[in-house]
């Protein structure tokens, strides 16, 4: 084969997926196994190289026909050096570890890193959503709110390659405290955590909601995004009202953007948009395009649910991975 | 000379500015005149030309020493085309004008369109305030507040060539009415427009200000930068209290766009800046600070003073010129 294939890591808190793609995207085999970051780096060291080993096996073919490792991993890092800095889901034992460096010496094959939302930004403008456009900005809504951002054809990283943090954007000034202990960052009113704490306050208030239904129904009592669709649809007064506000302030962080840089595409990622779709986008795109300064951005710009899913932190990560090798290898 | 020269235009609602200048920005001759837009493109687009004959003869030199022309633009243009599409300041005998055929029809050379704000940020990016960083933003406070995106080295323009305008970001959701129609924009909360605005209504609700005094002593009763930098030296509390919200605002303004594209360098414009240069900026720079996500940042990135002042937009449009000339003949 001539060391043409490629290998993805997606490092999560939860999970670690790892795969054996063409440049292409053509996925050859995969592993997936749980992380178990209590037990430490070395340990989830050990983890990353028993899959890409696994992935190897799946896909029938060798090491020697890999050309190179890509990691999306869960935090700041140096893509230079390949050492990443720290990683909150992860914890302490990952502080500056040299990671590249360690799956080098253990497989013998270049290794490059990505923030995960990065590389899901590459994987997304490869393969997915994003596909055929100069300028993308990746937005993942979770617990907190990621991005990446995709200029003039290429992962664009900033002065300190911490670029790309939409979550702590303020678009309310003087607003609800954030994570980052700062007030009004979109990430205080539209992530999953801010929907999750207007939700249970409601609740605690005394506020009408079929939650406590839905709950019983179910067996359980949290907010995933499916337990949040079913509420949806079942017309949730309480959910629909915090929804459509998160929706809001969601809308107005893409107009932020478009105004700013104006990208042909911004691509969603997470759960919540995964289960939803067009229930959740339709209202943020509502809002965003009424704040566009350039009415024509309308017809421009597409706001859409990624394409890859789970899949585009594997994917980004093999493509960035054969990027960065070609350009050292030219 | 073998036609090395350039010749950079800054075309405004008040004024017009021509010069010649060498590829390194030593400014050999200039031509001034005022615009006058109410007498129309027509004898607008002669006076360009006048200027351009003036300033090659100011300059000692032939129009076929010069290589390029190029214009900054106060509106929204077609780079590829040339053609302008609309210009508030100028007035609609300007819509979807090939001003740049028509300077290349009238002179013979090879003319280059950007708009005004852009090629002020070429030119502090190039001779100025942000020379030698990779990424930078530039944002010019008047009236509105405008801005210019360098990154990875080069002029930013987006989906549409209309990238840039930061002034429509929201920081302030279901904030002040905006010129644009919306709501919370940060012009509606930190041009001159909106502290002028404030100022009034403040004088307007009876609040304690030495600006009467002020006025009366200086003969006039507008709210130029120097008359605004008088009643900040002389502890003015309404005029002190105003310019302290928009800097706020302003400063959340810069940490937004540092926590998305994280640049190097944020090049302020504009008279207020101009005149009041660290009083005005300190403050941002304090907000902005502290809302930067990744604090490292603090030490990477430099909030400054454009450098070239009024010769920003000229120079950045002599040098747009020559870099569209050498990538058009390369």
């Amino acid at each position: 084969m001539g060391r043409k294939l490629l290998i993805g890591v997606d490092l999560g808190g939860t999970s670690l997926l790892t795969v054996v793609t063409t440049p292409k995207g053509k996925i050859l085999g995969r592993k997936k196994v749980k992380t178990r970051p209590e037990e430490g780096a070395n340990a989830v060291l050990g983890r990353i190289v028993d899959t890409i080993n696994g992935a190897v096996a799946d896909a029938g073919v060798k090491l020697k026909d890999v050309r190179a490792i890509g990691v999306g991993f869960p935090g700041p890092l140096d893509p230079q050096t390949g050492i990443v800095f720290h990683a909150p889901n992860l914890g302490p034992t990952w502080n500056n570890l040299p990671l590249a460096d360690y799956l080098t010496e253990h497989l013998g094959l270049p290794t490059y890193l990505g923030n995960d939302v990065n590389v899901g930004a590459v994987g997304e403008h490869a393969l997915g959503a994003g596909r055929g456009v100069r300028n993308m900005v990746s937005l993942f809504v979770g617990t907190g709110i990621g991005g990446g951002l995709i200029l003039n054809g290429k992962l664009y990283l900033g002065a300190r390659n911490t670029a790309g943090e939409p979550g702590h954007m303020v678009v309310l000034a003087d607003g609800p405290l954030c994570g980052c202990g700062k007030r009004g960052c979109v990430e205080a009113l539209a992530s999953r955590t801010a929907i999750e704490r207007d939700i249970r306050a409601g609740l605690e208030a005394g506020r009408e909601s079929l939650l406590p239904q839905i709950w019983a129904e179910m067996g359980r009592n949290d907010l995933s995004s499916s337990i949040l669709a079913a509420a949806l649809e079942r017309g949730d007064p309480l959910v629909s009202e915090v929804m459509r506000n998160a929706q809001y302030y969601m809308g107005l962080l893409v107009a932020n953007i478009v105004n700013l840089i104006e990208p042909e595409a911004i691509v969603f990622g997470g759960g919540l948009v995964d289960q939803l779709g067009d229930r959740y986008l339709d209202p943020v795109r509502e809002t965003a395009e009424q704040y566009y300064l350039n009415q024509q951005d309308k017809d421009k710009i597409r706001i859409v649910a990624g394409a890859l899913k789970d899949y585009a932190g594997v994917l980004g990560a093999a493509i960035m991975a054969n990027q960065a090798w070609k350009r050292d290898h030219s």
